[in-house]
């Protein structure tokens, strides 16, 4: 069943870590919107390679229209999270138990949210320490699977792993 | 006295976090050297405004030749703190209890060192739950003073009262 996945995105995400998941969510049949600060707005990739049109603006998105988040890495989840509307947006899907696809330094967001405590995850070298403080189980591995809830990976070489992973929690 | 204070820095520094306490440090007669990964390197800010050459590389840097440590900003801690010869050098710092100076995101640095753990601190607005969940005591407030030694602040508008207190641990 093709499923609608919430995109939370700014500038400066890693552009594989959005294109590529992007490719193989669509390629599934699911749906991606690039949930932002300001709908139209452009948000650029740090490497140049990529833009993304915000579709909805964070005002005007409601989780409950989405089956799932995903939050690319980059230095985007360190600016989102600077925004309490990202962080709440986010903490509803874990809440929720809704599948959340978060890669490099997207988990950063779900620790502001207060989300990790006693979870499995993973995430980019330099954001581990913040993981073990924040209570998650951190596991130095390409992707890790938490309740069948929560897809992590640590860079773009664990994309296929996390594409894979997502894909399997969207299937079922 | 002169003191001799080790900035560590790499690309994506937020320019004035740097610019501006280089700018106090050396009116009052002190002197900063750039720590990063290569000597003669180009460290370049995230404005696009500022150019740092590396004077020492962290492979050459010896804790004991510098009276003080400053941690500028922006996206350049996290990208130094991927690195653990970074992160052992600031833990010297701070286990020693030289003035360690950090601004905005600098903390990071600290936090992955594990060395902020009953400290009185503040960070950007972003890394605050990082902090809290480091176990530092975050104060959201210009400048925190923590024991005669650790200086932080949040943002660019706090560089005046980070420069007076960073100012007035190395004149004593």
């Amino acid at each position: 069943m093709s499923k609608r996945i919430a995109c939370v995105i700014t500038d400066m995400f890693e552009d594989v870590e959005y294109s590529k998941p992007k490719e193989a969510f669509e390629k599934a049949g699911h749906t991606i919107i690039a949930v932002g600060t300001e709908k139209g707005k452009t948000a650029k990739g740090k490497q140049g390679d990529t833009e993304v049109t915000i579709d909805v603006a964070i005002d005007e998105a409601n989780p409950a229209e989405f089956d799932a988040l995903f939050i690319p890495g980059g230095f985007s989840p360190d600016l989102l999270r600077g925004d309490q509307r990202f962080v709440d947006f986010a903490k509803l899907f874990m809440d929720q138990k809704k599948p959340v696809f978060a890669i490099c330094h997207g988990p950063q967001l779900l620790i502001t949210a207060r989300a990790l405590e006693g979870r499995d995850a993973t995430g980019y070298k330099s954001i581990q320490v913040d993981l073990d403080y924040a209570k998650a189980n951190v596991h130095d591995q390409e992707v890790v699977v938490c309740q069948n809830q929560l897809v992590t990976s640590r860079q773009p070489d664990d994309i296929p792993a996390f594409n894979r992973e997502a894909l399997k929690l969207l299937e079922s």
